[in-house]
């Protein structure tokens, strides 16, 4: 059965460490016979540049037609001063948008081999493993009304609603049950249902969905105690579900816990599987085309590729144990460095990773 | 010239630290001649099991009058199911909104002498010394419409309505500008302008607000990379300015980069300096009545009250100094014990400021 995989590499280090993750695709592709056909296409601020638009319909039409798509990153300055309807970011939303690719899923995980890059003391981190279930396709990234108006007294008011309905949480609520059964069987819900309504509602259909998954134990916090809580003992946690808005701000306070960024892959997926991959780092335009960007986290997001929509877990379950082999080598680039390792290239990551496999 | 101060028990742990912070007061009225007068007040779930209501009328005109507030804290289990408009928070948010409180500082300090209580490696937060100045009375807090609505084909819908104005912002604004320029002169303006119109303003405002500033130098950056960097080098900022909801966040991410949430006050202050003073922590139900509460960051809002309501800042030292030699005398309550420290008792602590005063 052929499969379309499309690359976006998008921008700032984006082509460089999606390369890497091309390469490696390419080399399981082989190993495991999985038929997989590659295409690439135009999105953000480098699809701004030859289009005028983020999101080009091409590339648009050829993500509604492949199986999975791996995204790098998207953003950058030079694109900061558009107006907020062209810029890179758009093209990130669109698609999630465009392909209802409703439930990130965002791990937070401590490689043992890396223990030493968190800022956190090591008993607080050791075997850190946080799954975190962010909705992505609603909230108060896509609420309407929004924008800025005129007051009648002349001065202007900008606004943006937050809002969700009942079917939106339900199906994001059922991923991060079912998340949590196949893993520590711990779901925390996180909200603000002591000021915002909309999370008043959050709070209950999470409550309504517990009769159906008794063997998940449920609980809710509110997003301002999560927040402290990740730094205080982030061991405490299993899977958490949020919405899009703390789901984006508590999944990268979590993400640093690690101290290594650079590892961390999520996955974003519909309800027929479909999927959009990419690190959880962004596009880094300060180190662009440098060489030096660490690959691993796009690597790392081609394989909950394989295993989320191309079921295919053999092939990665063989990169990820290649990726922890590179680092029991001792491989490191610049961004996990430390004292004693090999510090190595974007492209020499990619190859120590081939060679591993 | 006489003043009255109200204080505002609360629930939980609120009478219980409130009562040494009054301790204290008393006594620094005494000996530096401040002509201080006391009342009290119901407020939250004690004011709803007496008067059914959160914030009762008599509470709100006694608020009024005083020249500044301390409050315990709020909330709790026994109030959770009350609808909205009837909890605990309503009274707090009720007296942030009537009286303006708008502008919320919110220090994260750490006490040198309680660096080990910290769960980040000690290089990475000694010395850590950050402001956080939060917009208070407006945003997602109190934007409308507001609610939970049946939509035409049957499900509800749950929202809320992120709102500020230009004036709103820009009062803030120069509340954090006025701040930077009496510390380290760095001001970080944390929005969402790469996917919110309000934080757009937000952004633009600032921007325009520098000029008035020259020597301050202003930053902006992403709410989740701002709580990504809180955990990486917190170091890097000196003072935080933000939205009610992101504040809210990310100044409780902070506070706990301490360790020592204990230990932390907060103001909320409006246009006249008038101010309502609590800890950063909240009612702690599960260790309420049991004397094992730590009332110094209750007592030091009542020392950060001296300085910016009731501007006695040779007072505001004092309390200060006394909290400083407390620690340093190794007298420590439940929540920042540690090993060779003495472990005392929410009242032993309060009669140790007072005799160290
Ligand atoms: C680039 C930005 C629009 C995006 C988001 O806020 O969702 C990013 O921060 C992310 O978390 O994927
Ligand atoms: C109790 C709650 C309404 C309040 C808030 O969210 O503002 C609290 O968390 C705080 O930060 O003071």
């Amino acid at each position: 059965m052929s499969r379309t995989v499309l690359m976006l590499p998008g921008d700032g280090i984006g082509p460089e460490i999606v390369a890497e993750a091309e390469k490696v695709l390419n080399r399981v592709n082989e190993k495991f016979s999985l038929d997989l056909h590659f295409e690439s296409a135009l999105v953000g601020g480098a699809a701004i540049d030859e289009t005028d638009s983020p999101l080009p319909d091409e590339t648009l039409s050829k993500a509604e037609k492949a199986d999975a798509i791996v995204l790098g990153a998207v953003g950058g300055p030079k694109w900061d001063s558009l107006p907020m309807a062209k810029r890179p970011e758009k093209g990130l939303l669109g698609l999630r948008s465009n392909l209802e690719l409703f439930a990130n899923l965002r791990p937070a995980i401590l490689y043992p081999q890396l223990a030493s890059a968190s800022s956190l003391k090591p008993e607080v981190v050791s075997g850190l493993d946080i799954m975190i279930v962010r909705e992505l396709t609603g909230g108060i990234y896509f609420g309407q009304p929004r924008g800025v108006r005129n007051l009648e007294h002349g001065e202007r008011q900008g606004y943006n609603t937050y809002a969700y309905t009942e079917s939106e949480i339900r199906r994001i609520g059922r991923v991060a049950f079912e998340t949590a059964q196949q893993r520590g069987k711990k779901l925390c819900s996180v909200d603000k249902a002591n000021v915002l309504e909309v999370t008043v509602m959050w709070r209950e259909i999470m409550e309504d969905l517990k009769r159906e998954y008794p063997d998940v134990e449920l609980s809710h916090m509110y997003v301002d105690n999560a927040a402290m809580q990740l730094v205080r003992a982030p061991k405490q946690f299993d899977v958490i579900v949020t919405g899009n808005m703390f789901g984006d701000i508590l999944s990268d306070e979590a993400a640093m816990l690690t101290g290594s960024i650079g590892m961390l892959p999520s996955a974003s997926l519909n309800s027929q599987k479909q999927g959009m991959y990419e690190p959880c780092h962004g596009s880094a335009p300060d180190i662009a085309g440098k060489g030096i960007a660490n690959p691993l986290a796009t690597i790392l997001s081609a394989a909950m590729m394989l295993r989320y929509s191309l079921e295919e877990e053999e092939a990665a379950l063989a990169i990820e144990a290649a990726v922890s082999e590179v680092l029991d080598q001792g491989l490191r680039t610049a961004d996990i460095m430390s004292e004693g390792a090999t510090r190595v290239s974007t492209r020499e990551m990619g190859d120590a990773v081939l060679n591993a496999l």
